[in-house]
């Protein structure tokens, strides 16, 4: 067990970026609101899924909606609300929280209501990284039911739905009220045990935000190569170096869809890649030749200080370099590669492993 | 008290299909689903608001969504397990049903969920007549809460919306979801107190639309003018008459809406008449003159049978009879307009009461 305290937040989201693979929300946005709540509540220890109780209740809460609004529109305690909605509808009070994912904004979303409820937070998400969908979770890729859930948005309109027939419905009817909510808004999940946690979740990405983050911080401190020290911490893969030449991006069916198109610099040139997105980087391709693709993880850094930049954050002109890392083992077998191989976000591709 | 039994069924849905004025959900259908309910499970009792015990729990019921899916995809017992899913919400069991709109088909909607809960339903209704949106009730024009609101589809997905921060909010959240389920769904309000019923229902619609009903019937096999039984039960005025020579209908954010344009015939050659509609019929007119505008009814009926032809019906072609009825006083007051009234339709009119 550690205690979090508002000097880890910048690392944790700084890594954690680094593992949204574009998406999760901006992690500036959410460093400082959960600072906010490290400030004005109460601290949050993290617990790795071996010092749980046994008979813990885990609820796991996040944000779902464009990162592209999240930016303008901010959430706020929205968390808090979707976690109270859903203790009073089970009946039965959450013992700890967990992340949805580990991205930007949503790796630290538990912060916020585990802040206010003085509950725990566990060393751990359900993605590894982040995805755009609800059913994309290891919890319910390995059997751990969807429902019900909980969504609150920041006006106090709330919504709980008790059953669907799959995750992927969830999702839709979900995702249709966030939509009508401003595009941005919180959810909680019904309460997980201990031993689904230990089970399903893909553990000690916090952790890993963390050292990562921290990686990042201290190479720039010591005017060190930032993208050596991140693969230190995580061994990936340099895909690609160049500078952004041309940028799709729409907010559409309450994600933010897009492309980037970079052309090389240096030893790259002069070759192109393209990296086509919804809320996170799916497919990464060089001259038209696939490079890397979902579930393994993409990820746009700034080639200078190896900052992660977020979908939403991308710009004609920037100088980057893009990095491939191998997805945790959890998210690479027959039944997660159904829900979160390329062809569940519609592309033909077979899934091949990144080799590092 | 009375007894309903299957030969009410047809009169009541033609009856309130008059009242619907072209919204409501298909009559036939709707009465179809009704008597199948009344052969398979318990008869169904009608009690007048006077008659409700003192401390009665009512709930309403009712369908949402665009009428011409619903010919197609028909509602089965969603109703049923809305209101199982809302009193298992609120933790109290309903002790009678009331109609949400008398329209064609959700005029009888209660009567699903009444035959198989075995309890009795209420003779009245929300709107004295159907309107698409859900905040358009007089439940909450006069103050009951909009909420809680359950939802649930034939598939097996079901939400509960605890809060809004309008019934506007509601409506467009409970949309959104329905508009996921296929676009027909069925949902419960939270229960309502006798005092609330007697309050703000408008009463004795059921057994208007059944002697409405029975007067079209009885008028169609005596060879009379069923028009003019019509006026006999609900006095109203002939606005028009021709035949329907354009029609513009599509399928869209949840309503069926569309325009029918009719030329006269008889004494109203040569003029036009176009009458726009969202499920219901909101504005007639005659060559661009309003002549009658929500919330006053306006129907279109078979000018030889006087059946009421619902917006997912009309036809190019169809001889038909429009006519204008005085809303309720309950829908005419200056809260009540606007919310139902020619504004909350987004049409810059004035109302000007249909003068009989």
């Amino acid at each position: 067990m550690w205690r979090l305290t508002e000097d880890h937040l910048e690392s944790i989201a700084t890594g954690a970026a680094i593992l949204g693979t574009g998406g999760g929300g901006n992690p500036y946005v959410g460093m400082l609101r959960a600072r906010e709540a490290l400030r004005r509540y109460s601290p949050v220890d993290v617990l790795t899924p071996e010092e749980l109780d046994e008979d813990a209740r885990v609820v796991c809460v996040g944000g779902i909606g464009a990162p592209t609004v999240g930016i303008e529109k901010m959430r706020d305690i929205q968390a808090y609300h979707a976690l109270r909605a859903l203790e009073d509808y089970v009946g039965e009070k959450a013992t700890a929280l967990i992340s949805n994912e580990m991205g930007g904004s949503n790796s630290l979303e538990p912060i916020i209501p585990a802040s206010i409820a003085g509950l725990p937070i566990v060393d751990g998400d359900a993605m590894g990284r982040a995805f755009p969908e609800l059913q994309m979770k290891t919890f319910f890729i390995y059997g751990v039911p969807w429902y019900p859930l909980a969504l609150a948005d920041e006006k106090g309109n709330s919504a709980i739905f008790p059953k669907a027939i799959s995750a992927t419905w969830m999702e839709r009817m979900a995702r249709s009220v966030t939509i009508q909510m401003g595009c941005i808004a919180c959810y909680a999940l019904a309460p997980m045990s201990t031993d689904q946690i230990r089970r399903t979740a893909v553990p000690h990405t916090l952790s890993l935000a963390l050292s990562l983050g921290r990686a990042v911080k201290d190479a720039q401190a010591r005017h060190e190569d930032p993208i050596d020290a991140i693969m230190s911490v995580y061994p990936g893969k340099v895909l690609f170096q160049g500078k952004i030449v041309d940028l799709e991006r729409r907010t559409t069916t309450g994600f933010a869809r897009g492309k980037v198109v970079i052309d090389g610099l240096g030893d790259y040139a002069p070759g192109q890649m393209s990296i086509e997105f919804q809320n996170e980087n799916l497919i990464a391709s060089i001259d038209g030749q696939v490079v890397c693709l979902v579930p393994d993880l993409i990820c746009v850094v700034d080639t200078e200080r190896g900052e992660p930049i977020t979908t939403e954050l991308l710009r004609y002109g920037f100088r980057v370099t893009v990095l491939g890392f191998p997805a945790h083992p959890l998210l690479k077998s027959p039944q997660a590669l159904e829900v979160v191989g390329p062809k569940a976000f519609g592309y033909p591709h077979q899934y091949l492993p990144l080799e590092v």
